[in-house]
């Protein structure tokens, strides 16, 4: 068996109402908290649910609800101000990855200072406030890793921070609050969830754990993806939710890898929604697994029951109409993806000619 | 979905020489650590090892190596007197069952001071010292579980304790530990291990999470049983021991249920190894749980890949000749089993006729 490392201690806690059933175990993070998240948690009764919480252990809260997709460097320092006007000691984020990974910021940089110049650099200590994570969508997983991604405007991507300390001390996954999420939203988180799954198999570093959890993430994930672009049920919602958490169980070991890395220049030069971005990828890194024949691709085939085909005729009929990129962008971008770091963590080992392929391949170049 | 939760915040390190070569880990746990221990840690190498990565840290180290199975309310105030009189601030546990579980129990009473009678009255708060945790037997589970199981004499039995502060902080898995142990003691404690993943799929608190864990472990683990009387390669005891650290999740999670729950008797008055006197009474389990049209069992068989009866046969081969205990004595055991709470606590819920059965059963009588 080759060495690897399991860690994830977020508590996780699933089911019907599990944030005011569940509210007590709030009442650890501390005395007064600021909730991270965007427009739409009060509409969706997640935000209400927080605050009966909260109310009822006798904490208090301050609300900072102008998280925006793709959260910038800005968008955290106004999320530290506030938190330190406010006298906050901990963290509730509900929404999806864009609140979720603002709430990770901040409640590092609440506690290490750090510059703008330095904020991508690395070498974070295993310090931040304590947080609560309440996922709005089934999608990112961001409620059981350790890291936050950023938009780059140096580097004009999208940048991964992380450190121990990012993993919130508690994850509520109730798919209530996705009852009324958008179909668009819906497909795109799914094949957000999906695209970790599956990277995290074909990652340099994924473990025998890591796999175990992206297997059962895609056996319970797969049949679902199906079905995202019509009506769920309240269970499927549910599950989905679960099959998401089980892929950020997964990235949290193995990282994500090329797909994750390409779909950055496509949100930050595009504005395409990370999921559908990775979703766009995603088909072709498969065929350029089945080319260089990854071990680890039967696996990720067995485990959702379909076959390469049906698998890329599944995102395809997700997708629908791709977007009008010209060519030479799309060749710009193959040029750019190659200093990412994720494109190394892959098993296949993409070429710059086969990233390129990908991108061309993704929008009928 | 049925509500559920999940946690496990144990740091695993796996492979080859970890002790050595994450050695580092250990800085954060504190200056000076008790190592508590049984006499056969100096001899298989993981004494050594730990003593090795903590001068290399400049950390210093007291040895306790006085546990001895199913360790006792005594041994533990021993244990926490020597660590007081040492002045450590952080314990590392290396050996099996007894040495894990006696030094969680000192970590927290270090902390909590019980007398003898509120010893087993629960309750603990979520305090220990900070430990790591190096199993050398594969089959425990305990290196990251919750749970310390200790001989309680007033009820003459085995009783659990638990606390979220007794999940290690770290737990070390290199099979080359086991690499010279004797053929019984690797027999006895994969039948535990055995029991641990086939119990968490039979307890009424099992969840999605603790079976997708515990299937991944059957599957890994039942092939290997059947070896474990013969000789097992260096690879094998390392998957054995990740097998084994899966089921504890499992059981991190679930819960045991009447299997253990019966065998604590056998182990308190005859002396009965803990994985042994598990595997003695697990056939007569799944057999009740097939009368009883038990779902899980259908899993659990899928995950091992057999029959029940070959499941059966597996286990009755490593058990060979069974104890002679008499026919009153069982029938006694099975009075008793009914006041233990793991026996509520499976889904196929026993009666005190049926327990009686298991007992009588599992010694031909």
């Amino acid at each position: 068996m080759q060495p690897f490392t399991y860690y994830m201690p977020t508590k996780v806690i699933c089911g019907r109402d599990c944030v005011l059933s569940q509210g007590e175990c709030f009442k650890a993070l501390g005395t007064h908290a600021l909730i991270v998240t965007g427009k739409s948690s009060a509409a969706n009764g997640a935000l209400g649910d927080v605050l009966a919480a909260l109310a009822k252990n006798g904490q208090t809260a301050t609300v900072f609800d102008r998280v925006t997709p793709n959260p910038t460097v800005a968008c955290v320092r106004e999320g530290v101000a506030l938190l330190a006007a406010a006298g906050a000691d901990c963290i509730v984020a509900i929404g999806g990855g864009s609140p979720m990974d603002a709430a990770k910021a901040i409640a590092t940089l609440a506690v290490q200072e750090r510059t703008d110049d330095e904020i991508f650099a690395g070498g974070y200590e295993a310090r931040a406030l304590p947080m609560a994570h309440v996922p709005t969508t089934a999608g990112t997983g961001s409620e059981v890793t350790p890291y936050t991604i950023l938009t780059n405007d140096a580097k004009e991507t999208k940048t991964s921070i992380t450190s121990p300390a990012m993993f919130p001390r508690l994850a509520f996954l109730d798919g209530k609050y996705m009852a009324h999420l958008p179909v668009a939203s819906t497909v795109n988180t799914a094949l957000d969830a999906f695209s970790h799954a599956v990277e995290g198999m074909l990652s340099r570093n994924a473990t025998p754990l890591s796999d175990a959890l992206a297997r059962e993430s895609l056996h319970i994930l797969y049949p679902l993806l199906r079905k995202t672009a019509g009506e769920l049920t309240l269970d499927e919602r549910d599950a989905l939710l679960y099959a998401s958490m089980l892929a950020g169980m997964t990235i949290a070991q193995s990282g994500t890898t090329a797909v994750h890395g390409m779909g950055y220049a496509l949100t930050y030069f595009y504005g395409i929604d990370h999921g559908r971005a990775n979703g766009l990828l995603l088909g072709g890194a498969l065929r350029l697994c089945e080319k260089k024949k990854v071990p680890a691709l039967a696996d990720i085939l067995a485990a959702c029951g379909d076959t390469l085909e049906g698998v890329c005729v599944t995102i395809d009929a997700l997708l629908g109409k791709k977007e009008d990129i010209p060519r030479a962008r799309l060749e710009e971008f193959a040029v750019r993806a190659m200093g990412n770091k994720n494109i190394k963590k892959s098993a296949y080992e993409p070429t710059e000619e086969e990233v390129r392929a990908i991108y061309l391949g993704a929008f009928g170049r």
